[in-house]
This record gives C-alpha cells, sequence and structure tokens, in this order.
C-alpha cells in the first residue's frame, strides 16, 4: 500500500466510515503480514489521538452469558449514543452480527451507523494469552474514537490476566449456584473483577449467589489500588433485566478512575503491557526457530540427555543475545 | 558449593537419601541464585540416568479432589513398592506431609523411606504457566530414579497446557453434575485428558456425569497422537473406591505408550519443551529489564502515544538481536 492510500484510509476510517474502519482493523490485526512502516504510519495516526476509550473486559465461564450480556450492553450504550466496539476473543462464542445483536442495532448498522464495530479475534492456542493483534486492534479502535472498548475474555487463563492488564472496567460473570467459582474466589483464583455480575437473576439460586459474592468481596476486603472496592450486582442479561443499574455502576467505576487519576494510569500500563506482549510473541515465534537451525547441537545434545534444559537455554541465549547477557 | 560437595551430594540422594534429595532439589528449584556451573553438574549427572519415570499430570478445577486422588494413588504405588515423587503446582492446595498423605505413608516417611518425595511450588502468577524451576526438578526426580512422577496442575490456564506437553498420562479430574465442563469439554476447551475421572462417585449424579463424559468423548471421537482412545472412570478418592480401577486403567495407559514407542517420543518432547519454558522465562524476566533501561526514551514515546507497541518491539529487539532479526 502507498503512503497516499494509506492517508486516505485513515481519512475515512476517521470520519466512520464502516468498511474503511474495518479494512483498517485487518491490516493491524496481522502486523506481521505487511511492511513494518505501513503499521507504524497507520498507529501514529491513531495513538496520538487515543488514550480516551473507556475499556472495558469482560469475563467469566463459557454458557455464562457473556455474548449477551454484552449485546445489551452495546443497546444500551446506543441509546445514550455512545460510539461502542468489542473485541470478542472467546472461540466458543465467535460473533457473528446476526446471532449476537438485536434488531435494532443491527438496522442501525446496515444503515452504515459507524457506532459500533465487531470484530471477532483468534487467542493463542484458547487459553495461552492475548495476542499481539489484539494489543493493537485495540489501540486503533481507541484512536478511532470509540468511546467503549468492550473485551470479551474466553474466561480463563493467561487471557483473563491479560483481560486485567488492559482494561480500565473488569466485569466478572458469575453463573448462579456456582459453588466452585464462589471457593476459586475465596481461594484467590478469581480475583479479577470491578464488579461481579451473578448472571441468569430469574434463577433461584442467583439471590443466594449474589450473597456469598458479596459476602467473600467484604470478607477478603480486596481493594482495587485505584482505591475502588469491587461490588457485585445481578442481572438477567436474557431478559434485560438489570442492565440499567449494572450501567450506572459501570460509570461510577470510570468515574472513581477518573477522578482519582487512574484512568491515565490504565492507559499508561496498556501500552507498556501491550508491548510485552508483542516482544513476548516474537520471541516466541522465534525460540523454535533459533533451536532448530543454529543450535541443531544443542537440540541434540538435549534429546540424548547430556545437556540439561537449564544449560540448553542459557548456551542458546548467550549466542542469540550475544555480549548483553 | 565444590566440585566435590555437590559429588558427595549427589551420590547420597542417589542412594535414595531423602535429606540429600530434598537439598538437591531445592538448588535445582532456583537455578538462577547458584553458579550455573552448579546446575550443570547436577543435571548433567542426573539426566543422564533419566528418561524411564512414568509423568503422571493431575488436573481438574479446584474443589474437585485433586489432592485426595494423589493421595490415594500414592499408596497404591507404595503397595506395588513403585518410588513416588509428587509435585505440586497449586497454590490453593498447598502440599503439607500433615495434611495430604496417609498415615500409613507418613509413618513410612517418618522412618526416612525414601521411596516418597513431595514437593509444592510456585506457579508463575496462578494461571500463567508452568516456571522453569517444574522443569528441572522434575528432570531431577526422574534422573534420581522415581518410577512414577505425578504433576498436580491448578486446573486452569496455561500450566494446564504445560502440563499436557510433559506428561506421559493426563488425568483429568471432573466433578459429578459439572455441566458447564462438559460443556467446555465439548466445545473443544477442555480436550485435555486421557482419562478422565468423575470424582465423588458417592453423589447420586456421578453415575449420569460418566455417561455425559463417554457420550462426549465418543461423539467427539477424540484420538491421541499416540492412537489411545481417551478413556473415563469414577472413583470417590475419600472413600477409596474405584482406585484399583483407576490404577489399573493408567498402567493400561503407559503399556500402550511404551508398545507405541511414544513414551520415549514424550520424554524427547519433554525435554525440548522444558527449554522453551525456561527460555521463556530467561527472556521475559529481562523484557522489563530491557525496557526500563537502554530503551527509555522508547518508553517515554509509548507512553506518550508517539509510537505504538508493534513498532516499538520491533525497534527493542533489533537493539537487542543486533543483525539476528
Amino acid at each position: 500500500m502507498s503512503k497516499s492510500q494509506i492517508q486516505a484510509l485513515l481519512e475515512k476510517a476517521l470520519e466512520g466510515d464502516l468498511r474503511a474502519i474495518s479494512r483498517l482493523i485487518s491490516i493491524v490485526e496481522f502486523p506481521a503480514e505487511v511492511d513494518p512502516s505501513t503499521i507504524e504510519t497507520i498507529m501514529r495516526e491513531l495513538m496520538k489521538r487515543g488514550g480516551k476509550a473507556h475499556v472495558i473486559g469482560v469475563t467469566g465461564a463459557p454458557g455464562v452469558g457473556k455474548s449477551t450480556l454484552i449485546s445489551k450492553l452495546i443497546a444500551y450504550y446506543r441509546k445514550k449514543l455512545y460510539k461502542v466496539a468489542v473485541i470478542g476473543i472467546d472461540p466458543s462464542s465467535p460473533f457473528t452480527l446476526g446471532s449476537f445483536m438485536g434488531n435494532r442495532v443491527r438496522m442501525q448498522i446496515h444503515s452504515s451507523d459507524p457506532g459500533v464495530f465487531i470484530r471477532s479475534m483468534a487467542t493463542r492456542g484458547v487459553r495461552g494469552g492475548l495476542s499481539a493483534s489484539t494489543v493493537l486492534v485495540l489501540e486503533a479502535l481507541d484512536g478511532l474514537g470509540f468511546d467503549k472498548i468492550i473485551v470479551e475474555s474466553v474466561g480463563a487463563g493467561q487471557t483473563d490476566i491479560d483481560i486485567i492488564n488492559i482494561s480500565h472496567t473488569v466485569l466478572n460473570l458469575v453463573m448462579p449456584g456456582a459453588g466452585d467459582e464462589i471457593q476459586a474466589l475465596k481461594a484467590g483464583l478469581m480475583e479479577i473483577g470491578d464488579i461481579y455480575v451473578v448472571n441468569k437473576a430469574d434463577k433461584p439460586e442467583a439471590e443466594i449467589t449474589l450473597k456469598q459474592v458479596i459476602d467473600v468481596l467484604n470478607y477478603e476486603s480486596f481493594i482495587r489500588s485505584s482505591g475502588w472496592r469491587p461490588r457485585a450486582v445481578k442481572v438477567s442479561a436474557v431478559m434485560g433485566m438489570g442492565i440499567d443499574d449494572l450501567a450506572t455502576l459501570i460509570e461510577e467505576h470510570v468515574e472513581h478512575l477518573r477522578k482519582s487519576g487512574y484512568f491515565q494510569e490504565v492507559v499508561k500500563k496498556r501500552r507498556i503491557y501491550g508491548s510485552f506482549i508483542v516482544i513476548k510473541h516474537i520471541i516466541e515465534s522465534r525460540v523454535e526457530e533459533i533451536f532448530s537451525s543454529s543450535n541443531k547441537h544443542i537440540l541434540e545434545m538435549l534429546l540424548r540427555g547430556e545437556i540439561d534444559p537449564y544449560t540448553a537455554s542459557l548456551q542458546i541465549l548467550s549466542e542469540v543475545l550475544g555480549g548483553r547477557r
């Protein structure tokens, strides 16, 4: 792509043209497939405009109703005229416009309303963390002027941990009657959430589960570094119950972040963390190559048990990193 | 430590002295804290003896009863006079000799029976995968002549994926009535297990859950690359029910691996994968340092939004890796 083509695409996307946005995001999604200078040009333009979007991470076990809740939040935000983007990274619930969104929002999109953009992305091996692409797409959507960017996690593993590090507000969805999850919460294994959302509030166990979550939150007195005390609410995403209250609570949280100066801290942390993720990806994609090419003798010694993984790694790194070790 | 001290320690440990084994494992557990040549000497001696242990990974959600099942397996294996080592990497169920083991086994340990060794280890941030230490400790225990090495996973995230890559036999524990887990299994999110173990067989739902698991296994026709078709059994670890059948099935699986030549393949894969883990750790521990020292200008540009994470990463890597990019 020529400089002028990129510039034209950027202009259209910044005007809100959904097709141009989609094209731009596709370029950013696979950075290794284009000239590094293309990415640099696009991202420089977008990042200088970014840092304003409110990033909302949504996590929870498969089947807890993340997609349905997100669709209700989109509808709510569109009524408030916010521009909303969704990054879906749960392979078990791929986002399709048809299945995912309410008719009203769909119609708006069909009349090319640039107010909603949805992109479903691959994670690294389901639970292995956010991809480098996700990091770049998030920064790009921020620069394109979306007010709310919702990132849906697969609800497990390193991806969940990554979600905390890139989001302003983390919603952790809990299933009614989820005894194991309450145990995990107690054990500190589920200590990720600014707002715990007990979904399927129509189920009789929902009230008990909500109480249990509140008890654990009070007992453990988790406090976020911003000074926020995690809260818990119940909703029924399917029936649309409790969505307004949840949205109000989300606004309360982001206002808290803005007042305490943590909003910008999160953006800074996200950009540094994003670079860590990208660097790790680039290096990891090269580890195998490093082994299999220049260090075949080390690999063979390793297979014969003549060298251990630690010593082998030190030797390989000293070759790769030269004098810097 | 002098060469002769290391040699003396190694000799004692190889004779089966539990105190020497414990000392040796502690050295290997924190490789960065000793001279690399110490690790090299110890590991060279142990790895040339290794590759024989049967490594059994045990995974499953918190509260499913992993520790109890493992204690019953230890007792079973001790009756068969196997030497057993356990690496516990679940922070929510720390292994203590007192709480973990049956009285019989405890007594044997107290009379310094070198047949059981247990080490509880830290993972990287709960769900972020195996640590470099775990890899080395596993290789060391193998070289010390343990017949069965049981690795207990935290039951989530990258750690689970790592467990598959280092184990001969993976036991995946399932809770009776675990509808979500069945869904996850169907969605391919739980596709890790040579043997699915429905624990708490005393619960009435156990039989239904076992049937559901078997149905999914049949329907999806998962087959391991060794040609093994995953199997499912139910046990009650607490009541000691079904342990003999499970142990028999575990032996059937390892015999299958031995006959098909996959046993040694797993050892090879484990050693290469182990090196990947170690290399990733060493590099990751240096990423922050790389950012904060020589590349302060890039970090500052990143925080001001003047450079994007991708371009920043490429620049940093080209500085670090020199001409190799």
